[in-house]
């Protein structure tokens, strides 16, 4: 079996999805990490189309790639032209790319309304458009646009315009699910039509819009197709292309056609995060393979089995794609998932003590209020220590005020928080600025507890997340806050819930110290 | 072709989701659309597994259902006993269902590790909890958990399981991809292996771990299974359950296996938006069929594609399953979107207008501070008046002051807004209180201007949604604000951009209560 090769899209198709756009320092990040995890092709934009791809592929000419060959995308050359006077084949040229992808029209319907030319003029853009592209590039692709729809509507044509590209010697001719609408068993019987007739090598472009593109990819590879298109995470427009985040690992683990080494492999976790990141969207956790759901169990029956034999309910290790398995707490928890998070945590607790059920108890009554402690971990921990009685009170808060102010139409609004706290006997009374509300109370109340635990000049707020969860269900509409807050040895999260997003936030905030703190005298216990 | 049934499991596989649980009334409102979209089978829940699910058996009873019928689940008894000694199954004949399901092991190693006896006492446990049901309730199907990985494990013993159940009468045997490993042509080659042995209707149940999981049902319809299992969005543990929000309109519109109305069909996209509601879930808006950007268009060559001819870069038409086309505002947009846009809010603009790239410039720039105006269409709406000059002022904001405050350590905090607006040539003066500062400050925004403005009194803040954009690219971290607001004829999105929370917040409500002056204005002139 010939290998498959991967070509990513992430920074061309990716950024046609809603809200996505990259600066181009993003597309040389996300480039170097494509390249990292063993990614052969990188598309790394249209430059007929806008100059920001323009200055992507000068840059990318300066930097040290591993292994992975730069695509320059474009289309067919326009009508009555000769290749040469195309500005758009120029320009896709003059970017000097390792490889050039051009699309072109397969379905008639498409040359006659969007192109407004004859099927033969068609054929001919396509053939001269490519071996003028050869003549000049070192590898050329051809993406044969709406390729299924082309020849579902006429088979003749749609195979006439593969021969076009075979006859000018492209170097693959990628068959294209472009409006993503193609149904598995239909694109299996017409791949196994196209084989008939073109014996150039073949790739596969698919969209999700029937939520079938990664299993499209998959039956492509396996009816001898090689080399398969995708973006990281699925990122495209409308419904997003086929997602390599998923397709990598079921050729590589379930299909053993290795096409990334085990050790890439297991970057794909963080190639999906950092796509994220840098597209600045929150990651879908149920996402396969990747998501930080994606092996986390939350039925009690289920979690015993697993800490038992994994297999029995994960399709595979997740650690072989850097993810890992996680025991969710849920108003579905049994004591088994208690108990598991308690060893997380190495907390002792056995299962007859009724410590645990006041603890799930406590859990279902604070889920209800809208709380919820996936991502808030530091949260569920204190929480464990309150009910268990190994909780210690390292300070209090007697009052604060935050005060946002705007004083003339065209300035913007200054926000300053004032508090006071009790550490021991001692009384600290202080007051700090800030970017807003919560920030200046972040700020006053480091200030004001720094004196006592210097310790807290280590920790850093990495993460500020809001949800007003929806009024209905009896009450009344509240805010819940996520933090993320981060030292020098690790990251917590921590979690709070109210009306006012003050005060939720507040309460995030002094589990978060409250955490720091543990750990560190914790940390201290144990050097003694 | 017989009919396929479809069979909903939202209420109960749909909860195992991460951060999903539903209330009992919750549970009965979902029942009821899935009723009237045409579900012939309501799993409601385990009744063995917890009160909730009992109580949801009791209370569906009173409720008038046009067709659908209500499944309750359950396991095979437990070893070493008979069925009328099992709890858990008298428990399902004691929840009086149409039908009941229950799930067996099919593969060898689940019932030597999980259960822990032979593989012969298993066929038993199979056979006579099904042959207890059938004598007491309508309906009895078999859910062969983890079929397929079993069959890969052990084929004869898998399909001896599936003919214990086909002994005893169930009236559908249920293949499950428990794990969701499967690869879609595995499956379809392990179910023409299963239909050479079993006679019984078979049906589907699948999960998305490998994001193949629709893929699968619909291969299964194809291979002549008569039942579909899924949930709604395909909610589900780890990676979800098979989406039948996907799965139904392949099988109404591209396989014209009609299995609901097509006036239900129109309700798919309500249905999903019910459930994402139901579960406080915001919804994604890249899924199939139902996203907010299924039939969303970006690039510009597309957009005025679209407009001539939709099935051009559609694979369906959107109404068909209660969804629209939408034109995207983005930096990749071209005039034709500006156009579009204009259109739709008709305001005539034509494209040679230096005006139209002016605002194209505009959005660029403020899309660049983390602006997004997609789900904010008012604030385009009020950017391209101003840019048209159009756009009038109906106030000024001379400043405001919001204070949060929390006197001692068990009481909330409390907000209050002071704010100076000027009308004309009048200053008002006022204060109100709220559920936190932005609360707060529109109240008492709301308060100063509706002396001048009485039409304000019909605004209502409905949704609030704060986005906090990560620093790093450059910039210092600031925050997204989107509000959804609306009266009795309409609802309008607006956002604000800032470092501070508290200002971009009241830039949204600023653009809220403008747009809503101006729509007003216009129904006035109208009616002159």
């Amino acid at each position: 079996m010939s290998l498959v090769k991967l070509y990513d899209t992430t920074l061309r198709d990716g950024t046609q999805a809603e809200d996505i756009s990259f600066l181009v320092e993003d597309k040389i990040r996300i480039a170097h990490k494509l390249d990292e995890i063993g990614i052969h092709y990188i598309e790394g934009g249209w430059p007929g189309s806008n100059p920001k791809d323009v200055a992507f592929f000068k840059d990318i000419k300066k930097e040290k790639l591993s292994q992975a060959k730069i695509a320059a995308f474009g289309s067919t050359r326009r009508a009555k032209i000769t290749p040469d006077k195309d500005h758009n084949l120029k320009t896709l040229v003059q970017a000097e790319p390792d490889v050039c992808t051009i699309f072109g029209k397969t379905w008639d319907f498409h040359v006659r309304e969007a192109l407004r030319i004859s099927l033969e003029e068609n054929l001919e853009l396509v053939f001269d458009s490519l071996e003028y592209l050869k003549a000049r590039v070192p590898e050329v692709f051809y993406d044969a646009e709406h390729f299924f729809d082309g020849y579902k509507a006429n088979p003749d044509y749609a195979i006439k315009t593969l021969k076009a590209a075979q006859d000018a010697k492209a170097d693959c001719i990628v068959l294209c699910d472009t409006n993503g609408g193609t149904m598995p068993f239909e694109l299996v019987e017409i791949i196994r039509e196209v084989r008939k007739h073109i014996s150039a090598p073949l790739g596969i472009h698919t969209h999700n819009d029937s939520e079938c593109a990664v299993a499209n990819s998959i039956h492509a590879v396996n009816e001898g197709i090689v080399q398969v298109q995708g973006t990281i995470n699925g990122f495209g427009e409308r419904c997003g292309n086929a997602n390599l985040c998923s397709i990598i690992p079921a050729l590589n683990i379930k299909m053993k056609r290795e096409c990334i080494s085990d050790e890439q492999l297991r970057k794909m976790r963080d190639i999906s995060r950092l796509v994220y990141e840098l597209a600045n969207i929150s990651p879908d956790k149920h996402q396969p393979y990747v998501g930080n759901s994606a092996f986390a169990h939350k039925g009690g029956v289920h979690v015993s089995a697993i800490q038992r034999h994994p297999e029995t309910y994960e399709h595979m290790r997740p650690e072989r794609v850097g993810n890992m398995t996680r025991v969710l707490i849920s108003d579905l928890s049994g004591r088994s998932n208690i108990l598991a998070k308690a060893e997380e945590f190495k907390i002792n607790m056995d299962s007859k003590d009724p410590v645990t059920l006041e603890i799930l108890d406590n859990i279902k009554e604070m889920e209800n209020r809208g709380y919820q402690f996936e991502g808030a971990e530091a949260s569920f921990e204190l929480l464990m220590k309150r009910a268990l009685g190994t909780h210690r009170k390292f300070f209090s808060v007697i009052g604060f005020r935050v005060i946002d102010e705007k004083r003339h139409e065209d300035q913007k609004p200054f926000s300053e928080a004032t508090i006071m706290v009790k550490v021991g006997g001692k009384v600290e009374h202080t007051a700090a600025e800030g970017n807003g509300p919560v920030n200046a109370l972040d700020n006053a109340l480091r200030k004001a507890l720094e004196k006592f635990y210097p310790k807290l000049k280590e920790v850093k707020l990495l993460d500020y997340k809001v949800r007003v969860l929806p009024a209905g269900q009896g009450t009344a509409s509240s805010t819940r806050v996520l933090i993320e807050s981060g030292d020098k040895e690790a990251r917590w999260g921590t979690v709070g819930v109210s009306e006012n997003i003050v005060d939720a936030s507040y309460q995030a905030l002094i589990d978060s110290i409250e955490y720091k703190l543990h750990r560190s005298d914790e940390g201290e216990a144990a050097k003694k």
